[in-house]
């Protein structure tokens, strides 16, 4: 069974394109693979400076997931600050990489680029901590976005330089790029995103959720009029939870008019809190009960410090940090 | 009673340089100061990049300062590479400081204007992991050479940026520049140093000893001639180990005559043996005793990981790394 490796950043309430683009795929990936799932909080310090929301957003992302399906007895969940192996293998790799390769890492030229004032080191030196994030597991595969190809090689050119020097002791990882990597559009027709504000959030209470779904963007092609379905957002999106069936009953809907876009919206939104019930109640449940988060919390660190010392202290001996002198 | 803490780097045999202008002064803080020392092998890594080397510096140096007389019991004595939360504090500090500190930087300043061809990306954040080293453990003072201030400096700036963000959570720390920063001259009159090749190194074998004693330059005085103390070389160093007596008596020896240089160096191998004698005896000891240097390290490692674990759990808990949802 291959391996496969993602790592995720504490954001806000997750959204539509949150699940379709990525959740899903992730929690899924447990089936088909020998999962490893953390959450990115090194990597979130470098934009959150502020205890509570650090500590709330992880407990959140840590909800979300386990209530969408994360099963933490199939997949390691575990929180990368809890790994102290990551920042110390950082520092190796930082030893054998010239300054020149981070020069030329995408997001250290965008800001250079946009005049971004004073970066931080933490935003130059973020690649070296994902190429540790990476190779100190051994995954297979890692499922990037197109723009995210880059911390991959990254990986692998590390990896291969610290294989000559010291010894072959990383294995490469392949970048998998998902095939249609699920662009889910907001509530104006543009990729959905909380910059944009035209998220449909999928654990918001009822009333939030109506909201957002009533604000879908639609044409002005009047009620009794015939609609074109496939030029329409909010056929579009329920199309991502209906059967073929109910999709060709909506779009004959549609097509023979005196059916308006408030109707459609009502089914839609009755589709997706169809859908998501069974996680919105997980999630008030587990929400009640942070012992269990705990205990998740513990057994993925135990686990993933398991496969990391293991590749850790061959690492050290590699290097020449003796675990004991003989 | 003060904390002061010293990192040293694993490096060659040392010699009478490193003696008189470190590791002296090092051995003997246990007796003023709540002590720590740590064997700097992460900083190793941004040039030694062979496992055996790295091992065997290591080993030697701790042999070197167990048979000087540092005290396990009273200094912590440990190993960078045995406590992650350096590497870890490291990337904390990366996310609040900006890129701009570390171009300031003695060290890569001197690496650019010297035009070094691709210079890796540790002799460029090493200052970061300088502070974590030293913030780790709430020293008061640092003792360092004039041209490593600077480093003292770092730390501090980081500390208080930390501390103004996140929460008083670091001390400040001092640095310590003693008094008279011991120079000593080596064989050819030049700083003693081993890029120098003009060392006298105080645990090579007797005939190497000898050797290196006898390969002082002297001037050409014609051995019935009368000779100036103050300007030999052999004087100079005979005087570090000497009673006022004695300075006096081998004073007045090269004063009247008849005394060559040759006789001088002889009673100067005599007292750097006797001197060391016991140190000498007590490293051969030692290094046929490897279980008890390797009690040693994990008893510093114990130590310092109850220190810095700690503060580490503060540091966490500041950022919003919650051991425990509650």
């Amino acid at each position: 069974m291959k391996r496969i490796l993602s790592g995720v950043q504490p954001s806000g309430n997750p959204h539509l394109g949150n699940y379709f683009g990525a959740m899903k795929n992730h929690i899924e990936m447990q089936n088909d693979y020998e999962s490893f799932i953390f959450i990115a909080d090194y990597h979130a310090l470098t934009t959150v400076k502020d205890a509570n929301k650090m500590r709330e957003s992880t407990l959140h992302l840590i909800l979300d997931y386990l209530a969408l399906g994360l099963d933490p007895s199939k997949t390691v969940f575990f929180r990368q600050s809890d790994i102290a192996a990551h920042a110390e293998l950082k520092w190796f790799f930082e030893c054998i990489i010239h300054h020149g390769l981070l020069d030329r890492a995408h997001a250290w030229k965008d800001a250079l680029e946009k005049g971004k004032k004073d970066p931080t080191v933490g935003l130059f030196t973020y690649p070296v901590l994902m190429a540790a994030d990476i190779l100190l597991y051994s995954p297979d595969l890692v499922p990037v976005g197109k723009d995210q190809k880059q911390h991959v090689e990254i990986a692998r050119d590390i990896a291969i330089k610290f294989n000559n020097i010291f010894g072959e002791t990383f294995k490469l990882p392949e970048a998998y790029i998902p095939e249609e990597s699920a662009l889910i559009k907001g509530t104006d027709g543009e990729k959905m995103s909380k910059s944009y504000g035209n998220v449909i959030e999928i654990f918001a209470d009822e009333q939030t959720l109506k909201k957002q779904v009533m604000s879908i963007k639609t044409d002005s092609t009047a009620l009794e009029d015939p609609k074109n379905p496939d030029s329409c957002n909010v056929f579009y999106l329920y199309k991502l939870f209906a059967s073929n069936e109910e999709i060709h009953d909506l779009s004959e809907k549609y097509k023979s008019g005196g059916f308006g876009f408030g109707d459609a919206k009502k089914l839609l939104l009755a589709k997706i809190l169809e859908y998501f019930a069974p996680y919105r109640e997980k999630r008030i449940e587990l929400e009640k009960n942070l012992d269990y988060i705990n205990e998740v919390l513990e057994l993925g660190a135990e686990k993933a410090k398991k496969v990391s010392g293991e590749l850790m202290d061959q690492v050290k001996e590699r290097i020449g940090y003796t675990k004991k002198f003989v």
